[in-house]
């Protein structure tokens, strides 16, 4: 890996008008630059010392500089951060200054890609720096926190490190395969595989928990007209829409139809379309109904209480291949009029009654949301949310059942070795021990400038 | 004035995502409410404090602290600066936990109202701080500094005691009143007054350069079809467009007829409507000139080089009292086709000859707009550009003829001296020396929260 020598600097704050904004540089002559423009004639290491900023004569402002001296700065590098009034104008210019003096502008993820460099973060953590900071919930933010913090990456370590084990073993064999000794027991290697393989396999599925946590999890609400589909959308959302506009850059138009429960995002899909069809015309309603079942995750299936389990299921099976695989829950409304049915339907997931216009069970159907969604996971359970690492865990899991199959039918250990140095090298990549420029520019270039 | 004790909370950066932000909190309690939630059992002073930011048990994020302990902070209270990953999530999450831990949500500009109570700035600092984060050129980022520096509230706080002085010596005379006795020459107090009267008079003058530099120079381009207004509005934008589109968060529409002379922003008013103004129904086009004239400071009355001293005389003067006390420059334009004549006109304050087609005299036409609203004001020139200040001034000017009149016709002393505190007074309101709730209030609530 190439060491960087240049000095970079960027805005680190977010952009626009504040009381304070925060400028970084970060490198070799990161002190050197800012000293040229400051009053002072040395930093004291992590002081934040009250400084002139100078351009020649000419002050530009009254600024806060830090100095972080490598390794233990963020970038592993020595950096000097300074704050100044968070007008545009001076923070601009004291960025074109610091460029002007030999400072080169960072690229976008620059600092966070200088740190996995320096060995200060792996590269999922690395990654979790811009999950976190794009974090917009509670969900999303907890997850991000726990793989910056390393256990998810701790564990993908030691699954690596399995591997590795496994290949030694058979490469031990190899070296003596001359003389024809299995030195490892194929049938203890094959117990070790297919641990590993429910284990790759349960990070995969966990990406399922993983995006609803990060992106929001589709629901369409689908049924027959006056039903009261829209009821529930609205005492579904009623009660969340205060919290939600609280969260700054959120607009109305966005979190209208997006409920969050216990920090997941429900996006309730297509729904102003579904909201105003009181149209008679039944063909519309299912064409509608069947589009959003398609872009759906989960499925409530509307019904009034005491409508009978044959029309229930003969209708959800009209719904065809557009709710194969999905989570599909039937509400039954209008609890207040009707008495509800207890209900067994092949491919359900769940039931629930409610009236909708009492508010009485939307708190139970919030749960069964929530519930069909993480399921029963505990907090320090693994969980994948990036697409990389599913890509690479989907590669690994192809490579796993061919590893089984090659152990089972005692294949030459040198052609299962090859296999096995595949899953090794995709592994690696996802904490980064495997790594290519072009890896590296693909993650950080989602970053924004100044991290 | 009253002591806060309680302790305030707010985001200090721009509102948005970015790779950090800084929160800040200001008061007795700071400290105590940091390490609440930190892993840290103490704060060095003005040290970089790496530390966990926890609510219970739940990790928020990791951030950096940093204690500046009383008197030594922007608000002369403790406070501690908490910098943590820029999601804004994360960002609101921190700082409800901070209320919620008995900070209380700043109000706008209260950080600067502390630091102005607690003896940290003057009041016309105070607001210069508000002036810089708003600064949007370089201008009236160098007025902001200056301001800020102090040098002007350093004039203003010497110019009112000239005032003291001046009333302790006719307080001195009334005392002995009884006694007939006059101890202060009345000839050589007029002379002090004249004196001040003209720096009264002059800071007031100085307000047209201030606001010119704040808020820019508002420039209407009129004249008969034809004479190439829109194409000297083009040379005067053109080259400097870049560099203004460079500002973010300047939008294209704002910036479309702003030019930007060593700081000021002269703004073209109705150019649009002067742009397309090629049609020859006559009287619309008179119309268009008068009432953007009537909006400008400055109006380029532009002819083709040639054109006959008589016939502009006569055109600008049927422009009438849209022009009056308006700065006056007569462009002739087309050097390239025509010989410009000289001119001597009434009225006129300069004259130019360009050639708007070729590019030729635009430097000089862009010295001349500068030159006319800054005039050759040196850099240590004291500059009044709040209106607030401009409105204390007015008082001072109205009272000082009084006051002149006063002395000359050997007035009371007493009846003079209440003139005098009266300009005290409003002297006073400027620095701050006199203030009052509602004064702070009003100005404060200008300002940014978190700042």
């Amino acid at each position: 890996m190439s060491h960087y020598s240049d000095t970079i600097a960027a805005i680190a704050t977010p952009s626009g008008i504040g009381g304070i904004a925060v400028l970084r540089l970060s490198g070799d002559n990161a002190t050197a630059i800012a000293l040229r423009h400051s009053n002072r004639t040395a930093l004291t290491p992590r002081h934040a010392t009250y400084s002139l900023f100078r351009n020649g004569d000419e002050i530009i402002d009254d600024v806060v500089m830090t100095y972080y001296p490598a390794p233990h700065s963020y970038t592993g590098e020595d950096t000097v951060e300074i704050a100044c009034h968070g007008s545009q104008y001076i923070q601009q210019t004291i960025l074109d200054i610091l460029l002007n003096s030999g400072a080169r502008m960072a690229e976008p993820g620059e600092y966070t890609q200088r740190a996995f460099i320096n060995g200060r973060l792996n590269l999922a953590q690395a990654e979790a720096v811009n999950d976190l900071i794009e974090s917009t919930n509670r969900g999303a933010h907890r997850l991000a926190v726990s793989q910056l913090r390393g256990s998810y990456a701790q564990r993908l370590k030691e699954l690596r490190q399995q591997f590795v084990e496994l290949a030694s073993l058979l490469e031990l064999e190899l070296d003596f395969s001359e003389e024809d000794v299995e030195f490892a027991d194929r049938q203890q290697l094959l117990t070790i595989v297919r641990g590993l393989m429910d284990e790759c396999w349960q990070l995969q599925e966990s990406f399922r928990q993983g995006n609803a946590i990060r992106n929001g999890v589709a629901v369409a609400i689908v049924g027959a007209p006056n039903v009261g589909k829209s009821t529930i959308l609205n005492a579904l959302v009623g009660d969340d829409r205060a919290i939600v506009s609280d969260i700054p850059g959120t607009t109305r138009d966005t979190i209208e139809d997006i409920v969050t429960i216990d920090g997941i995002a429900f996006r309730f899909i297509d729904t102003a379309g579904l909201r105003s069809s009181t149209d008679i015309i039944e063909n519309a309603g299912i064409e509608r109904s069947l589009a959003a079942a398609r872009r759906a995750q989960i499925v409530l299936y509307i019904v009034e209480a005491g409508t009978e389990a044959d029309t229930i299921e003969k209708n959800i099976n009209a719904l065809g291949d557009a709710i194969q695989d999905k989570t599909i829950i039937v509400v039954q409304n209008k609890t207040d009029l009707y008495t509800p049915t207890p209900l067994a339907i092949k491919n359900i997931t769940d039931t629930v009654s409610i009236s909708a216009r009492r508010g009485e069970g939307i708190g139970i159907l919030k749960k069964k949301l929530y519930s069909s969604t993480i399921g029963n996971l505990a907090d320090d359970t693994p969980i994948v949310s990036n697409p990389r690492h599913l890509e690479a865990l989907h590669h690994i899991t192809t490579i796993l059942p061919r590893i089984e199959h090659g152990l089972k039918s005692k294949l030459p250990a040198d052609l299962i070795v090859i296999d096995l140095r595949e899953a090794i090298y995709h592994l690696g990549t996802i904490t980064g021990e495997v790594s290519s420029p072009e890896i590296l520019s693909t993650i950080f270039s989602h970053f924004c400038i100044g991290k």
